[in-house]
């Protein structure tokens, strides 16, 4: 099966292993007009690197980002941009010993399963390396919704218990501690939270936020198009996600309906507004014009250096313990992954809804 | 933009709005020979029915499914199965006043907002009864996985504050209580909280959980095609829900690595199994042959006869009190609705995953 | 598979068998606003009914449509058309023998090997009635494209040998013949070439050309979306239909580069237009402002009274002579289904073209 | 839009512009477990190369192709297989002036009628060189099929007026003469009508044959995923091809019923047969078994040295010659493109037919 290429007026399709030639990706139905550079792009990868704080593996890498096609000019020209990033500093020697066997909350056994072998070094297709050719395309669909009013806020919301309180935050906060959290308070605690995981060998799980300013009215499908399913869909595809909520998710099924219901008003200018945003800015899959927001929960590393009990190919019952140094926790490096994988789903919304009414076709082509 | 219809391989098309002639379902590419008949369909549609206690809204529909083509001979030819249920009961009258004003909670302001004007008749195309479609080709999902062995458990896993108990968890309970609760007493609870919702004019939210047994490993893709993405979209798509977690979900952010992780372990028959399922059979993108387990936030219900504010078309502020009765909760109708997506997602996933070795394929060509 | 839905944003999904209960579509995609009565899609319906001539078969259909949903106060609302025609005329007793022996030149030894069996009635989903779906949803992408500026001539080029001349090309002639060819005189020596036919219990193939007049420049994509491609295989996917040709189609394999290439030149208002139009209005994929010319070669009605060899299922050579009264030419009816799937699959390349350039997305959206 | 996609389960991605970086492919969907090595897909690229004949473009291209993933121990892994061919002698001055005016023939003016502008260096996306990705992905498919004991026969059927002749037809010709045609004395006289074409600064079309040996019976769809709709579509997306045939393709129009069916009958084996193929392999979309037979009418090359009438940029009528040196016919060069595409969309096809049976499903998860 192809399970590569996300979207379907902007489609973006991945390829790469951690330790192959490289990872890239194909981004096909970028309109023709948007200046870009690799800067736009690197820009965007460097907020996933790791190396970056003693939370992050240590493994460096460069991840310099080449544009092979699709600009000319310096512009956009409506054909399929391809981006790659060349693998340097993989050392396939470190992952030999786990081709024997599964480590837990890892791929290896249902790759094995699914195709009856699997390419073992790094996680392979399953690594966070894959993320690299979501994050070069989500920073593309970023550039032209910001150049449509569309812009995004993202961050850590919580990293294992600590989590971040609403009379602290402050988005300003965000690019100034290792965790992207908006309070500084709480990426303190996070910290040591962290660094009592590492001290015993373990690590942390956490959820990443994103809100999304500037949406028009009116986007998305009553159906199954419904933009909270296509962002669901989104954001469930990066790997250690296990839960997606929009607006208040889960505290809605605690609520009632006199309490969940956002009233609708009438702002200043005299257009349609709504009095709170327990919707998280889609009614019936449609968005409604207030923020959109939306939260992932994302798994502990399952890398650890603890012994951990598992099975070999060879159908022994064992211990092992994974050698490296891995990331304690991934949230911060997957914040701009959310962020990309959400403007991906919003801009392929954009695109699809433009032919929704009679009246914008006539002027359009008439 | 085309989004009536999911699924790539095993595909369904729904239609049909509250107040129209009926709505109906064409599901294409279900593989010739499966024996069915009108009543495999209507006993899915039956769960959903309203009218069946005083949870839900007394309107009655007789809701009669159809089969207008796809079956010879009491089987499947392989070709589209044509699904119809015609509108009975429908009273326009009833709905007429919604037209000039949004309702808190629902879909009219965004409707608006996509398409120009919107059929306020019932909900129109946001109407609950659009969920009639999916739960009857739901039902043909549900037989064709159980005869590859696969099987479903569904319930109300929560209705406002009222959960479950994991040490009362009896599957038998399910269909002896309105509310399709696996917990006797939890189910008395919620009863007793719904009646008090009900008084104050006021609704309530709840949570689904969906439990599939004998699913094969390596169901699923490694990237966007994962196994819990593509559930993911099928669960948010259903209108009013906030929320989908898989295995320990919003949990998992708050667990550690050791805690999380599943080992791996041999079961007498030697063959690799897990020794506890946070993961909730999915690692990876790919189901790893325990459980699935996945659940789903269900919002209160937005119609509720208290005061509320909102305005109107003509831009004005206004009161308004939704009228008629309605559900004080649709969790429970929302159970098979939940089963049916969960089971049309997993249908497609197994189509998709035959042609992924080329041993399977020389297999089956040569 | 999931053979029954062509397009991607203005999507149909035809189902029903020629002895089922009835054959439909539904139309997803298509935008709000678009006034539409059963009237609109009767006209075109018609005009592929059988019994108007005694070159098509005598079998009476009414072929009533019915809209069941998407259309609200006259006017489509954005959600799915529903259209279905309830079959009432079919006799199944009729074609009880063809269950047990394979038509030459019909589907029923390719839909045996496929499907394990089939309904066998009057071809199952391989009758010509599986095209009412087709016209039903094209009757409304002409009158969208209508709309737009965009209209259709479609007419039989040729029946057999004979062929409409260049020189008595009168589109006013197509409504008045029963073989709708723009040529009076070509249309009485083609009536007079089926009546030797069916004198020789024998049948007739043709062609039938479509010109699409008022495309704007630009539509289609440079490489697999290409306008003709698509095209080529909406016209292809029609059941008889062998060949497929854009512009010269054939002769440009015969041709120079001298006499093929169109050469550009100003029109009096000052736009581009071209001196001549063997490239048939597409250049590289893309519409280049002239017509469009498309052609789809129609294979003899293979259902023939004369005796023909062939195997029945027990595997034995036997000759067959197919019973009951049949249309000795497809051809003049096959005229508005070509018509219909062009309609569609412009309507879908122009809704996929709106979000070819940035500039237009900052009109559209800011 | 994003046109640069094709198929549904074996699905590849193209990018490249023809002087850009490199051009390359996404194959996503490859099965896991095929031997797969750079130099199978070279012997495929050096089948298209230019270069080898006076014939052909004098522009040499090393267009050695580069394996980026997808591939571990020299099999693939079923993850997707990204293929790269960087452009080496790409020479963007030799194209500077064709930036100002309108190329007849070529995609110029649609390009700028699209997108605003274009990268008018060598045709930019409308190269030939677009065809690289095309011919790497099909020399996969053709490998993968192979071991399903599917194979390909394709050749020039013609150029301009000179065919291969039925009773001199021989494939041990192809390799023999550079227009690989499967008739010397066809050859010898196409390269002298070619000698002529050149002399006079002209250039000639042709048609391109492709036979595909050893199908299963009853791949394909009886509607919309036709296997020739599907070919027909995959055929006419290269370009240049202004025509698509199956079987006997536009010679069906002109024939009768009688001489048209081809009688089933039985093998020596007793396996069911047919006496002749003028379906060329297909019947109601689905393969019967027989060979498949599709054709491909291509245009002369447009770029001609002959004098002709052109607009540019700037409104004004003008004449323009092609400079440099250009292929006076790209037939030879399609043959492997052709046999590609095809490869490609059988494939696709082979995989989505897996399903069609609940007693193959039933074999194949039990």
């Amino acid at each position: 099966m192809a399970g590569s290429t996300f979207g379907t007026i902007f489609k973006i399709t991945t390829w790469g292993e951690s330790h192959g030639k490289g990872v890239g990706v194909v981004v096909d139905g970028c309109p023709a007009g948007l200046s870009l550079c690799e800067e736009d792009i690197q820009k965007f990868l460097d907020r996933r690197k790791p190396g970056q704080s003693k939370y992050t593996t240590p493994r460096k890498e460069d991840d310099a980002v080449e544009i092979l096609s699709g600009v000319f000019d310096k512009k956009t020209t409506g054909t399929p941009i391809s981006l790659v990033v060349f693998n340097r500093n993989q050392q396939s020697k470190d992952y030999s010993e786990i081709a024997s066997y599964y480590r837990p909350g890892h791929a290896d056994y249902t790759f094995d399963m699914k195709y009856g072998f699997r390419d073992y070094r790094g996680g392979g297709r399953s690594s966070g390396r894959e993320t690299i050719g979501r994050v070069a395309a989500g920073a593309i669909a970023v550039k032209l919704l910001n150049q449509l009013g569309i812009t995004f806020t993202t961050y850590t919301k919580s990293i294992g218990p600590i989590a971040v309180s609403s009379q602290n935050f402050d988005t300003s906060e965000i690019a100034k501690n290792p965790l992207y959290m908006p309070d500084a308070e709480a990426a303190e605690n996070a910290q040591n939270y962290l660094d009592a995981c590492m001290a015993e060998l373990n690590s942390s799980g956490g959820v990443v936020e994103c809100i999304v300013s500037g949406m028009p009215a009116g986007i998305g499908d009553p159906v199954f198009e419904k933009l909270d399913a296509s962002l669901a869909k989104a954001i469930m595809s990066i790997g250690a996600v296990k839960g997606f909520e929009i607006g208040d998710g889960f505290d809605a099924a605690r609520a009632t309906g006199r309490s969940n219901n956002d009233a609708f008003c009438l702002a200043k200018d005299g257009s349609v507004t709504k009095a709170t945003n327990h919707a998280g800015g889609i009614l019936g899959g449609m968005s409604d014009g207030s923020d959109i927001i939306l939260r992932a929960s994302i798994k502990p590393t399952p890398s650890i250096a603890a012994t951990q009990q598992t099975v070999n190919k060879s159908g022994e019952q064992i211990e092992v313990s994974i050698k490296g140094r891995h990331d304690p926790v991934i949230v911060p490096r997957a914040v701009v992954v959310v962020e990309s994988m959400a403007a991906i789903a919003i801009t392929d919304a954009l695109f699809a809804n433009m032919s929704a009414r009679m009246d914008s076709l006539e002027k359009f082509y008439r």
